[in-house]
């Protein structure tokens, strides 16, 4: 078998490793040939392709990022898009299965060419938020914790030397759980995430009990969180920044509205880009090339439509359709949990 | 409640985690008080009890080791031990149950206190290993992953620059998990592990091998591997340092033979106490701090004899008993998946 | 002797080495007492005065941050300033000298309360920009560059999967040492520096040869870094935001503009407070405990306003006064040198 | 140009990173072209030579090892040896110079090439131990020490937790440069080096006192370290294992002594190849990168003989004969400064 990969949206650390699984497993079991698109979809869609070799993929599994691009390219639009001319491309240059590693919009893209196109598709999830219901983890989430609480144990020293509150903003943007694992992990005094809207009068309640503690607040923030609104319905002192348009991450804007409100000395720290790349933890690099064999074993076993997930220790494979439909949100008792150690 | 915590066996990286866990929980919900026992069971027997405040577990979660000090004794022995000198002891001190943190002989000790003496204990599972079957994984594992997969990274570039055969040595004695997963995520040329013996010539033929592929091999073995006697029968050649007594670990016996039969320069590594020591992972903080806030958790439900467990995300509470009888053993099927990476 | 510590300006990773090397030093060889100031002259000021035990600096030497707390508070401004208000304090608790850790500014006044009050003070240069001339390097600096530079290793790799140009800001209000180092450590495209203004087109200039020989650009900018109005006046294309009122980091303004003008799509990071916090790198600790250390030696020497500082590999003492007129500027053949790498 | 470059002896922390300061000051500053030789010496020797482009050279600076790979091979031995075949071979490939990477044996051999054959060679010194006086400090010293000072920081958490003394064994045999800074990083309770010889007795002095001030006993041994026969003389319990021919490092032999001596537990712990391995330090890779820029600057002086080292904060070209005559051993006061902390 031809096998091609593609990698697409935001990269994640293993990416690379899920590549050096797939081929691996795929030479050296089934003496499979692979090649790769290059950027995501795009390279499916304007044939931008190139070879993968058993030597491509060495020492791979310890590189962040993916030595095929990405980008957030849908298969469906411009030229060269869509399941008619993909499978042109593929028999044009005899590929008989595609292994897309992406999140839920590329899932969902692999979903329906199989569905509509008949295209061979395996997918593998990617989520460095670990947003996707289908899997316990996915990779790249337990690096991004390690350099979030890593972040965390810096900030309290320099907090504690100070007596200020530090802010520090995390990825997720829909869902809490590096905020969630990362604030447990560095004990953050708050945790403020997606699904849990918080009023700025609790907030500065956290800060002030922090503070009455003889201790430095830090809070870690989601990227993706709101301000509860009936906080603004009681006060609006200092919330104007929040009527503006967005200058910054959210953690910008919070901590000047806890300085004014609690009179504590506040600064705001934005993780960003620095907690996607870099060398993948062990956990993560573990993780992805098992999935990346296991996609290979897919392939092998003509399991089209599915994707593979971990499920406790095993990596399992199930349906796309069955697995994209809903968001993996942070539940009520796992808040309510961290919220003990900072309540 | 008056709350009792003890740490027994060699200590591991999240012991503290799970004792700040324990404590917040039990104050902040529970409004209730802990106590220490000193090394362990021995502080049980000896009546060594000290105070833990809330204050006394704060920054506790990054924080290596243990407290209270850890210990061998078995609760059974010695003046002071046995289930009546114990319940005794307890009660005098005020103290209602007791959170026993600790390896397999612990949990067993704590399964015949309560069984034999109605002590209200509640388990803890405590293996850097990762050797008891009641836990999808034990908080320490990863962090001790997480080294010697750095080795691994480091000792890579030195075999490269001299083209040697490097041979890393890791914990692991009854079972091949870290080996496991650390080969698995530093890319090692063989893995071996007490479950699959294997013969020296297929060591040398896996050495010969990669070095025949143009790179350095990179050998990861648990200390508790053992060579296939069949090798032993084929040939003896360079065997013979086997046959006297242990002098070190068992990369220092493998890396002189596979050097004699190879004639590839060949140097050990033993990674020892560095892999139980210093600052957890962030997931074995989350992981430890969950499991001793449930431990908390599971006293207030009064189901002593039983232990917190990982099973997927969940932290759940399993009878002891039912727990304790086996070893968590490396399956052949994940032997087998790391064994496509070398083969 | 009784000796008073304090910590002034904003914490740097060492600062709890340096008092740990003063008691060690000053309780062993020389039957010293101390006592620390909190909040760094504010605590002088104010008589908040603390006593440091041998045992309160067991395992500092790695923990960041100061535990004697830091301000800005100028010893000459507010109530019981002043040379002789402090004197009057000083002799109140029986205090012989202050070992005062600061940069220029504390310095400064430290020599001062020298030369105006014959108070009996030894300084510790501090400074994590390494802006002092009269140190070759200042403790806190290796940290910071180590922290950059790993920040750099994780940026690349995203800015190669997604084709981006990364713009990542470091410290550096006056000196762009920081990112000198750190660009040079992490191989970085472009280093800019408050000593070497450039203009927007010599910028574009360098991304783009950057994205011809197929890379991802990487800019490392200090925070001090202004652009060379040489650029403005031939071109106005994107500089606006350059003369709106401030609203983010150097770093946040540049990436816009770079991305408008060149056409790659551009992201800005800014480290922030991650730089000064947390345990400080080997390097810093040995440098802190010898400064620390020596600082005491010039007490027993009462070699009264002068300040420890590091030459070559010595720890030697200089007067306070030689030492602060001027700034440690990265000279021009230091940039020369690394702009060979990137030019 | 043609410049040739090699690297020598035992791997090194920036070895790469030398490399690739060379080459890019070559290609960008001189047009230079420049070639490898494979495993040191013995590539001059034997013509093993390979192209070295700017493109080989990218992401270099953080890549451990070496590229060339490295032997001990002389280049005075051997067929091909010696400097009239050397020259010839240089001459038949038209390289014009010899850049050396190594240590004092290679650098000798560097001197020798020169003073006798009259071939142009520039040296760059290379020592993990930092035992060469000509250099303040070379790269890859301060990447050993993070290291060993990361171990020390993960023992000391174990070591308290079981109440044992740990034996930390690292890399010097000839000077305690490693031992000494990472012990006064890590705050250990003695630094054993090779040259300060100290009597069995001494040490159990250190032990017993740290155990008395309640504290578990950690010791930084370098591997050439050797006990003052001294202590010998005045008693000879537990210390037969000297006297039998050495069957393990240094560490391994003193903890069984200690043990048996104090009756404190005690464990051996031998760091080996991972000190040497893995991603240089940002410290190391600004020296190795500044070091190979200079030593083609050098070759374009024409500064036959010479080497380039680090004096302060400036490289410096000087003489190989001047530079190589003596070890730069740990002086008696920066051993009397270190002890105050342990004493």
């Amino acid at each position: 078998m031809k096998i091609g990969i593609l990698t697409s949206g935001g990269d994640c650390p293993g990416l690379n490793a899920v590549i050096r699984g797939a081929v691996l497993n795929g030479v050296i079991s089934h003496d499979a040939e692979f090649v790769g698109f290059r950027w995501g979809w795009k390279g499916v869609v304007e044939a931008d392709i190139m070879p993968i070799t058993r030597h491509d993929v060495r020492g791979l599994s310890k590189q962040g990022g993916t030595i095929l691009g990405s980008s957030r390219t849908n298969p469906f639009e411009g030229e060269g898009g869509g399941p008619d001319n993909i499978q042109r491309t593929l028999d044009e240059h005899g590929i008989d299965a595609i292994i897309a590693i992406g999140g839920e919009g590329t899932l969902t893209a692999a979903r329906r060419l199989h569905d509509e196109g008949g295209i061979n598709v395996i997918g593998v999830p990617k989520t460095i938020d670990n947003d996707l219901a289908a899997t316990d983890y996915s990779f790249g989430f337990d690096t991004a914790v390690e350099i979030a609480t890593e972040a965390i144990d810096r900030l309290r020293t320099t907090a504690d030397s100070h007596g200020r509150c530090m802010v520090l903003e995390v990825m997720g943007r829909h869902v809490g759980w590096i905020a969630l694992h990362s604030g447990m992990a560095g004990g953050a005094h708050a945790i403020l995430i997606p699904e849990q809207p918080q009023s700025i009068e609790q907030i500065c309640e956290w800060v002030e009990s922090v503070r009455g503690r003889g201790r430095a607040p830090l809070i870690v923030v989601a990227e993706g969180f709101t301000l509860d609104s009936m906080g603004e319905a009681h006060s609006h002192k200092g919330l104007d920044a929040f009527n503006r348009p967005r200058l910054g991450g959210i953690s910008e804007q919070l901590a000047p509205i806890i300085e004014e409100r609690t009179g504590i000395e506040s600064r705001a720290t934005v993780l960003g880009h620095i907690q996607r790349g870099g060398a993948p933890s062990a956990y993560d690099r573990v993780l992805a090339t098992r999935l990346g064999m296991a996609a290979v074993t897919a392939v092998y076993d003509r399991a089209w439509g599915s994707m593979v997930t971990l499920r406790g220790t095993d990596i399992e494979t199930v349906s796309i359709a069955d697995a994209t439909h809903s968001l993996n949100r942070v539940p009520q008792h796992r808040y309510d949990e961290a919220k003990i150690l900072f309540g």
